[in-house]
């Protein structure tokens, strides 16, 4: 039987400020990435997050950003040096351990916030940096890694365990990778499309391109929205279309 | 042989801002309390601190504090609950424990900083909050407190390993509190006055007040202020003072 | 025919955040307090709400607060000088003037939130130096203050046309104070207590504390809240219930 | 008699953070640019800095940057749409008049700082942005413009009052533009030679480039450093050299 993460971004709120829907989406994933306060998120939301996912039995991953929590991370920070890519990354990595640690849970992996990831995903430095920091850290922490990007070598390289992701509600290039957001259709609103699609990731690993294209693409974890209005009922239909394909949703296992 | 640790705060810059002369006072102490980002420091400097301890075979702490960096963790923050006290020293604790360890150091002690640790010394809930939150992160972490005050306490009821701190350039009331910064003569000025009594602190473990009584006080570590005027000069008489004592200046050793 | 104000808080989103109703508050208020970036708020929303205030012939003023984005302004700062007092509300004044004046607006009023208002209301320092701020930035400007507080003698000797706001929804005591949050019944929920409650505050002038006594209070503006569940529906009730009794809402005139 | 205006940057403190020698560049500068809160300065820095200026009857500028206080401005902020740009000037010079006003001096120019004035150099829409902001708060605030730059056209097409700087410590390229820090020689060191370049700038009304190519440049201000050591020896000679060659300090004159 095909088994199948599902990962979602969770607690990016700040202070008295709420983002997306945790309490829903928490029931829908397999595993979420907690921001760590440079983008979003804040000692207290990161402390809530972590028993919430203890609660339901849910792997827990550091989602470290930029410092930007103006831009909740979605600006590139340009000119920022290797070593202050590792130290912004191993600090909000550490954070969440201790956090974890509180709460009696503990952090097995890492994914990259917003343009932190995507800077990464076609920049050498920025992704080699990343996973420096994580095995600097700890190196059995899992790299969660976009498939088709910068970052799967950069994991390779540093010999970190890794699992590939595609993005549920995301087009694709015939590259394999993502669709600009700046491009009209770069991102699916059809909640049926995007549950169809997801269901052949698994089944074939492959994603079908904007021009139609068959692209092989290693599928370990599907990304799921949270923040969007309709993210939870797309989230709910692409959990109901894996279970009646007889796919099976749980967390990942360690993967090199 | 007696022996006495010298402890001082490092890493109090914040980005392209300096505070404090680190690379003098790193030959002075034993030990240092390291910023963590709320009141000061960042991953960067966190980072070049820590090597610079590693350098000198000098142990490190966290020295978390209220999140003001305009303020520098200087200003009470009113209504903070217990669990907000906890996540936030839990955070910083971890974000120095990840820095370390990507630095092949580690974190030894925790002392907080500022209004954090002036609150707590008369404030039960705060106190414990402070001791629950290093606890929870690592329970062989050393909890540096001020001798005489709530923290003794909350670290004794914590269980923690602990070490007492006395200031060397404070004055003393009767009842062996600090002077308050706002009475005349609350700081002491006077490197040889300064020294002399660090002296007879170590040695007689006991402290003389403002009105001439003498307080016993344990003292396993004496706080050496970095960033005034005069500042270095002021912990090379206490260094020199010890040594002509025949007291050894070495890093704290774990007591309960 | 009998006139009064309707104030509300607007604009306290951040970046990707968002904070209650805007555009439903927008619509009940007659006069808007704009969050300017210390608390909440930034440049962008800023300019938005301007441009929505403007659109609806609604007026604005400058809301400032103690600089705390985390804890949305509502922990008091303990230890800032008048001076700083002073300088925080200016700057906060200043620049939702200049986003006014590029949106073709102009700020006439100033209403401190959250912790730097309430520890005004107790506070003669606090209030002085908000007043002054008030003074020295534009003299013309109406100063919003709490009715019975402090802020009203403060206001008196900075000579500034001042304006009295009670609260829809909490509760008094026998003195006029606010009911503190940490009592029971601090705060109304009930839509029609609270529409009628207004309506003879304005018939009145005067409000009937939890004792049942009788108060006299001269009521300017009536504070409306945008940032609870059911305060949009409890504003229209408001707004009803005046129309019902004959009382026009309409923006405050200056008063001295 | 010619005559020619010095400025520098100054208040690029940050809460407890020094930066520069403000008290030594006041008595050097004819008109100082004064960061606004978000790559550097605070209220109260802002404040005591308007005093100096006006103390000395030096002329005061809004310095606005990116919000980056990590960054101190210096890391390009990419993108930004051009009205977040305009929105985050206005603010900043909002901000600084009301303090001013509150001092008793007045803004009468602006000056973008770091990253956002390099960007700006080369890139329209931001260029532009600042130009459309500074028009919106205030069209008769004095633009100050890198010479040779987009911010030339920008100032012109807002038809704003404006003047022409150059850098007394930075080599130029053969098209006019600065020499970028990352190459060799970028920066001058000798006080002498610095003080010769001016004196030749102010006279000639041309600077000669890195390969002694003769370049025609406007020249209403040389901008001074005061962030660096040897920054205030360097002004004293920029500053002498001047009154030996008849050349008179003053601050600049409106010019469009």
């Amino acid at each position: 039987m095909k088994t199948i993460d599902l990962n979602c971004d969770l607690g990016e709120g700040f202070g008295a400020w709420e983002m997306g829907n945790d309490a829903a989406m928490i029931e829908l994933a397999t595993s979420v990435n907690i921001a760590c306060g440079f983008h979003a998120g804040d000692a207290d939301i990161m402390r809530r997050t972590v028993e919430l996912a203890k609660a339901r039995g849910v792997s827990i991953g550091a989602h470290p950003g930029y410092r930007d929590l103006h831009g909740f991370g979605r600006r590139p920070m340009v000119g920022l040096k290797s070593s202050e890519i590792e130290n912004l990354v191993a600090y909000q990595i550490g954070a969440l351990q201790a956090i974890a640690t509180a709460a009696g849970h503990k952090v097995t992996h890492v994914k990259a916030h917003g343009a932190l990831s995507n800077v990464a995903c076609e920049d050498d430095m920025t992704a080699k940096a990343i996973a420096s920091a994580i095995k600097a850290v700890d190196p059995n922490l899992v790299f969660v890694v976009l498939a088709n990007s910068k970052l799967v070598q950069a994991g390779e390289s540093a010999n970190l365990p890794m699992v590939q992701e595609v993005f549920a509600d995301r087009a694709y290039e015939d590259d394999g990778s993502l669709v600009s957001r700046r491009k009209p259709g770069a991102v699916l609103h059809d909640a049926r499309e995007i549950a169809n699609r997801v269901v052949r990731m698994v089944q074939d690993g492959a994603v079908v391109s904007v021009t139609g294209k068959v692209i092989r693409m290693r599928t370990d974890t599907v990304c799921i929205h949270g923040d969007t209005p309709g993210a939870v009922d797309i989230a709910r239909g692409v959990r109901q279309a894996l279970k009646n394909a007889g796919i099976e949703v749980a967390p990942f296992k360690k993967a090199s």
